[in-house]
């Protein structure tokens, strides 16, 4: 590589979002995001929640420059800085297919680069973007410079210093993100136990909540829990490891009772460990519970699980439901929660829409005469409150980070180096 | 005592409301209604909060009766029929001075009680009545009875077999109610810690929540934690005795500071508790929520507890503050509870109206001239929302029951035997 030169190289690459269905809540250590349990997530179709990337390096470039969602932004962090320094130190030769480039490892180290990101959902709606985002950026960067993993899960414990929840976003399906007991954090990483093919029975939608409240940073937060709750340090070590294996041996054998028993009480101890935090944090609003309401009163009708809720650090649900069971989730989640006036039904449910066309929903003439379901007949509860939603997300266990090959996927413009203008 | 005789004996007694700072939940043994841990509560000041409660005894009565509120309810009961039966078994023969009749303590086995019962503020505020109610019943009961305590706190282990939290509201000022180790619980009674001149300068306000979804009823909200909650022993076991000392300490040196921050954290950790059982429970929602921020903010603006917060199992909140601050308390809580349009002051702030004066607020002008408090100068936060509240009631530490000598004071008509129509 001669200095001076114009040449642009880069990859873009796609990571998705996970949700926690055993929670991370508290580090042992903040600085190598090292936390007090381990935990277990199921990763989200990247095709409904994702983040895509581009890194591009130059040695036209004079500086390591952020992009996410079209605004520049500081790389500062120590955070972004600790996961370049860690896939730099990896870097390999790398000769580049579209420009016959050839890099040497030891010309990483020098090299800037140009990150652009961007969620395919809006990051307001607060849906973890941070875990697609960092898991992305490691990924990518991995690609990028050439680096193999010299031991399985080495990306996990680089995703993981960027946010932790980051090193589960690597894999596809089930992942569990193992504690690890060494000091330098090299065993804390995350393993599949089982990929997206697994369980194609299982199906999920996210009840995005309209208003929102300023929340409490799940960084802050989980530092002020682990400070003052005297419950945390109980269910890191009493509860979650019983609770890993009943997860683990739920998803092995597609047990959905089990996994969904698992699933709620987890939400809900988590939520209870914020609320024995001084001082307490609030992540479910009044909306949130009449969520939990909807799944609790059906499945206590049924006599057994058919439906499971799991809410991260803010309002919004993510239910889990069966194929079979699909459909009688949406009604429900229909009937009760319509649209704002105003909101057309395509705006209202996205992703994937197999369930709505299941549910025999075509428009909103079908939502209102939708029956009631069985279970809301006594007692009367107040009900139909429309707006309470902003939309609902119907999406699937999905596939774990991958490269975009087709160059029109690219977030960077090759001559200038710069994000396209939108 | 000859049989057909028209005379009738009657006693008034009135005993307080009270409010665990410590909290209750969870019983180890259903039918004695023997708690897991042991709590701490304030007497409530019976002028502002308390239940009245006339017995009567007459030979002309054929059945036990009782009258609540006004309306006529089933004795059958195994709470009541509890009470009244250890009551009757520990009667004395006694001399009534007004009407000269004397009766034996074989004779209370087979007279017949007429029972009404009256809270001087609305049940349905969700104010734990049923402490106040059992405690009045078998204070006033063994009052007509002439029964005297074997053991110390023997009358408050009866009330307890009525409802749990009403042993605490036979004396007042601060009381403790021991969990006591024996099978047969005679020794799980209640223990005066300090009496209500000790702390004078404590000030209650009690914030009284509008919206009220239909709660879990604390009996069987208790019975589901007990069978669901992984945290629920660990609390009763390692968290709650550690801060019954602290408590006791707090108490003994008028600690505020120690004492706010006690309440606040065992009242959290309670509904933490709630949450955690399966299905969840929550009985605190939006506007509680406010209210905990409102004391949260302006403790951390200062840098130490100003004021602190309990909720039992009902949105309602119960604030606590010192003398000194009380206006400053008063006047937060009326900056950000308005009352509803139409609502007059005199029907919004109710009972001891010093701190109102105090806060020089006369009118509902006054109210719309109040200046934010100063914590909420930064960050902006949704403020103001007329009518979240019903109403306040300010009051104080109080007396624990006691007998209304005052005639006027029955709610039985002695010719009839019965409630007085109103």
């Amino acid at each position: 590589m001669g200095s001076g030169e114009a040449w642009v190289v880069m990859r873009t690459g796609r990571a998705p979002s996970n949700i926690a269905v055993i929670k991370y809540w508290g580090k042992r250590d903040e600085k190598l995001i090292l936390p007090v349990n381990s935990s277990i997530s199921v990763t989200l179709n990247p095709d409904d929640l994702s983040a895509t990337t581009t890194i591009a390096a130059s040695p036209a470039f004079v500086a390591d420059r952020l992009w996410l969602n079209g605004k520049e932004v500081s790389m500062e962090s120590q955070r972004y800085k600790n996961c370049l320094r860690e896939i730099r130190e990896r870097a390999n030769d790398v000769v580049d297919e579209q420009t016959g480039v050839h890099i040497k490892r030891e010309d990483w180290l020098k090299l800037k680069l140009h990150i652009v990101s961007e969620n395919n959902f809006p990051t307001a709606a607060g849906l973890a973007s941070s875990a697609a985002g960092f898991a992305c950026l490691v990924y990518t960067l991995a690609q990028l410079m050439g680096v193999n993993e010299r031991y399985q899960g080495e990306l996990s414990a680089i995703a993981r210093l960027g946010s932790g929840s980051a090193c589960r976003s690597l894999d596809g399906g089930f992942v569990k993100w193992d504690m690890g007991q060494k000091e330098d954090g090299a065993d804390s990483i995350a393993v599949q136990i089982a990929n997206e093919t697994h369980w194609k029975d299982l199906v999920i939608f996210i009840a995005v909540v309209s208003s929102r409240q300023k929340e409490v940073s799940s960084t802050s937060g989980m530092q002020e829990t682990v400070q003052t709750s005297p419950f945390l340090h109980f269910r890191a070590k009493d509860v979650v490891p019983k609770r890993i294996k009943e997860m683990e041996d739920a998803v092995a054998r597609h047990d959905f009772s089990s996994f969904a028993r698992i699933t709620c009480a987890d939400s809900n101890q988590f939520h209870a460990t914020c609320l024995d935090t001084s001082p307490p944090i609030f992540y479910l609003n009044d909306t949130s519970k009449r969520l939990i309401g909807l799944v609790e009163r059906w499945n206590t009708q049924e006599g057994s699980p058919q439906a499971a809720y799991t809410f991260d650090a803010g309002p919004n649900a993510v239910l889990f439901t069966t194929e079979s069971n699909s459909s009688l989730l949406l009604q429900r989640l229909l009937f009760q929660f319509p649209p704002a006036p105003g909101v057309v039904l395509s705006s209202y449910v996205v992703g994937d829409l197999k369930t709505l066309e299941l549910a025999g929903i075509k428009s909103l003439k079908d939502l209102a005469s939708l029956e009631p379901p069985k279970e809301l007949a006594e007692p009367k509860i107040p009900l139909r409150t429309p707006g309470e939603l902003a939309y609902i997300i119907c999406t699937r266990p999905g596939r774990g980070a991958f490269l975009l090959k087709d160059l029109g996927s690219s977030l960077i413009d090759s001559t200038s180096g710069l994000p396209f203008s939108k």
